[in-house]
């Protein structure tokens, strides 16, 4: 365990820094004889690709997927599939002044301390451009999950927060609008919010929501890999994440048993689901359904102390890319991790 | 990976059902010359153990743990250390009246489903009685990792809740009451609606809280294995967790990157710790604290529907043990899951 | 990985000295709903056993498995089966002369070098009784694999080698003598070698042939994870082995191509098989056959130089159990190593 | 475990297929701050490369590595080191004879069965040229060794065979003759062999041997991951390899116990080395000496049956490329597994 796979049975390893020559990936155990839409995979890159719209950093990536193996006539083979996406930005003349300086709230001193050297180009590969490959390789995961819906969304941007329980939202209304939520009103203000947040230069986290429907009984291994610890590692692996919870979650801390237990109905369905379509760690074949906490990030356009390789408390000048809030470009993220943890556990399952 | 192993180059395997002959488990690549105090083994076992309190489940175990390898005088070999609990409890016959029933947000009915079979006494596997072997492989752990303190308590029982930062308690006292809150006044006030919770036959959920310090620079494996992401998939692993947040958490979501960054001292401390002593997934020196949500307990002393095998709602009398509120017996799990994850990257690290 | 671990999907990680209280083990992944053979199990222990005829050790030890989880009713139900096997024989007294002394071609100097610590019984944990596990885990492993037939024997004991190709022998007649040989004549030959080795206080090595019928097509994860990888792996983590050949192995490096080549029947067999049932790492559905070197064990029963801890060269008394040949008793390991890496594979095939 | 990653702290994933796009890995788990001699890396590759002697396969291929992460001014960062190495030689259309057809003794026929679908160009994803990335791997990991000396060489062709010891020889001959042979003599009888083979358009096997000096006392993770276990399937996950063996290996088997111990020295090394620098899986400090079993390769300039997916037997005519000796470009191959099991180990020692 060197940190860059993740995965068992469907196993994504990846590498790749922001600045250097490419990133990418190899995924072992994809199963065989897939067709693949290749499309609806560079689609999900441009849901998660800079630049997409006003409110996301306007660093310029095409993040085309070259892919180089595992896959014959557009169909998987067994074998594995590898992939590169190349570094068209490569400015590393932009990164010379933090060369000495390790930025608040960067991985930039903990990997100096780590290593003993590291990428300071764009944090190198502390950056989010690394969950590039996540991307790709949960874009595949979810064409393999027939009969699965994934649906991530933006459910609240600092202050701004959605009310109403997922069951009374249109999920696909979430797309239409640039910071991914699907309450249209709430979304304008989340937009005006984020633009006025990107003015002052600085940032501000919020929280993505995820509800899949379809997912069969009996998946998840307990009693170390259950099913949502799985899935919890997956999204708090995802840069600035710093909170999961899924089903009643922290709020259900505050029931009674007597509210909290979900009653079956005859066909093994049960009337409520604060267990978040989860018992014991497999799925019981209701909606799963949570939550995750972004906080905002730390690269501002303002001035701030930071240290230097000395010792030094200096100030850093703001430069570079901003990004005002990275919950709208985490959505798809959210969603090829989810991908990724439910075709795992569904290779596992086959077994029994 | 059949989902009963936990950690890398530390690694528990558990096995033991709650109601079989014993459980136990081997813990493989555990540092060799290690003094073992047995004492303080034990001290962890009666701290999780039933019936250590009026306001904990009753049953009557005594938890003795039996080590049978992998110690030589006292010392760890280096070899693995195989251990087993013996059951004193097995009156299987006290099942006999769920044997074809499925209890409501129990794990019964997923089992059922997922394997074909299953041990109805006492929820089998997925019994919270597994994480006894966990509190053994924890309480090695713990006295491998000279120089770190690790204190969970319990910050919140239903709607009563800690309001003050960690920074402003005396962690030590919660050992000194039945709930294990630091806060004598809030713990005499969760003691009593405990109890009252007790009399109805009902059950209420809480938050274990965790403080580590002391963990040096540098631990931690990017990019999936971040220090956080494994942490909260050891918490989300032990039953009836369904959140985990670190540093500033879901309320962090809600700030500015302006006020999150922490800004570094000198020494490369820093002057606030919203990161949670975490940067990247690698720790950074300051203190980690992270935060543990547990549903209320689902096994009630109350009559509720619950589902035949046969697909009929049926009426469950409430019988067995009654664990009105978890989380105090959770606190030394969490401790227990924490030291496993710190040691495992501890000696990831060494290999830099 | 600490090394204690064997098997992906269906994995035995096992614990215990020579002569420490008990030897076991954790089989997770196996499937559930198997009726278990308890007799079966304890037949394979009765051919590993120390003391079950005059060629072999005589050390008493009854190797009764207590199964402590994962079985309801006599069937397996998927969750881990613990199982310890308690040491009667725990004299430690008789090591005391070997305390500060490291033997030649023993574990004890590398043992101490690595940890700085070592269990001096009976070579502790580098001892071979360790193997009672694997039969344990390898015995249900063959109950799960219907329709396979596992069959090893003694090809060779010193010079005493069998010259027909395992197609011309009819290999059930192993059972039927002590040394384990299909051949009844020189079955006997070897026998009363074995007895004049042992007369002399010396030990000799030999070569334990298998034969695998029975196996589908398709077993086996290239390219780093080939079926033959595997078992090799396998059968050189058995105390004492030397080498491993598969197919025509080091005898085909001196054949041709035009030679060695299997041509097909129509029905995808094969005329001859000097793949011995593995192609590019994957069974082919013809027989797999190999063969496992066995040098002759390091305990003599004659006195021989050892270095003491202070760097002396002393001369060693030989003392304790004498196992003139191991061959014959790593037969039934042979084949628990073989059951358990097929059902490993059979398992991940699934996922397909 | 889907069978394209080798070793645990030093980890490859290759992907890639002989006509694909391009090959190549990822290295998870280099240590940082290792300052990489790219002339040595493409040295090793020059050694596996095709068309280097008259005497191997005549493919054109440039083989030029291109790392494109986990490197920074020339140094290792410790992140991951993904690379491709593009394929030049992509007739596809050479292939076009072989598509409905599986050729004897190649993995054409497993493949399909398996997967139900095979990548038909030059073998696909089972070609030795596969094994490319394993020299970029092994090549780094060399350089991360400090102070071992990996040695491998043909020891025989056919029938032609050394028979002095490695200590009689002089390992540095091996690399000034086409054929890889200590034995000046031997290696020009050998290459007029070979040659001959060619003329007649058919192929011979061989024994390629490694000696490692240099590795210190306590690599190696007993019991199921000794290092000669590791050794062994490293080198049994080459295309072609049908044995291993170390130290005595299968002529040991012959051999009394009082003959093979290997007595010791006063400073712990030992006047003989039959053990093969080994001891219970853990290397003590002595020469690392072991033999790898290659067939014949299958691929003949003669005619030859084949099965159609028909089921039908067609007589195939030989084309393509021809390595009538696979065993002297098997060495850099041999050495480089060797080199990432020795990383591995001497990283998962740090741990102690």
């Amino acid at each position: 365990m060197a940190g860059n796979s993740f995965g068992t049975l469907f196993r994504l390893t990846s590498f790749g820094e922001s600045h250097g020559e490419a990133l990418g990936g190899i995924i072992d155990g994809c199963p065989p004889n897939i067709l693949l839409d290749f499309e609806a995979i560079q689609h999900e890159l441009d849901r998660r690709r800079p630049g997409q719209s006003a409110i996301v950093t306007q660093r310029k990536e095409g993040d085309k997927v070259r892919f180089l193996s595992g896959i014959l006539n557009g169909k998987t083979t067994g074998t594995p599939i590898g992939f590169i996406i190349e570094n068209e930005n490569q400015h590393s003349a932009d990164y010379a002044h933090i060369a000495e300086i390790y930025r608040p709230s960067h991985a930039d001193y903990v990997y100096q301390q780590k290593y003993g050297i590291r990428d300071v180009r764009g944090g190198g590969r502390s950056s989010a451009r690394e969950t590039v490959s996540r991307v790709v390789a949960g874009a595949i995961a979810k064409q393999v999950l027939k009969g699965i819906q994934i649906n991530a969304y933006v459910s609240s941007v600092g202050e701004l927060s959605l009310t109403k329980p997922y069951t009374d939202l249109d999920l696909a209304i979430a797309e239409t609008n640039a910071v991914r939520c699907p309450d249209p009103i709430l979304a304008e203000q989340m937009e005006a919010y984020i633009k006025a947040i990107r003015k002052e230069g600085d940032t501000v986290g919020g929280v993505v929501s995820c509800v899949v429907k379809g997912v069969p009984i009996g998946w998840g291994e307990p009693v170390f890999d259950k099913l949502h610890a799985q899935l919890g590692k997956a999204m708090l692996s995802i840069n600035a994440v710093k909170g999961f919870e899924y089903g009643s979650g922290f709020a259900g801390t505050t029931m009674r048993g007597s509210q909290h237990n979900d009653l079956f109905n005859p066909d093994g369905s049960t009337q409520t689901n604060y267990s978040g379509g989860i018992q014991g760690g497999i799925s019981n074949g209701m909606d799963i359904y949570f939550r995750v906490a972004f906080k905002p990030v730390a690269t501002l356009m303002q001035e701030q102390p930071a240290l230097d390789s000395k010792g030094n408390i200096v100030t850093m000048q703001g430069k570079g890319r901003h990004d005002p809030c990275v919950v709208p470009r985490a959505v798809p993220i959210v969603e090829a991790m989810t991908a990724m943890v439910l075709l795992d556990f569904c290779l596992l399952n086959k077994k029994h």
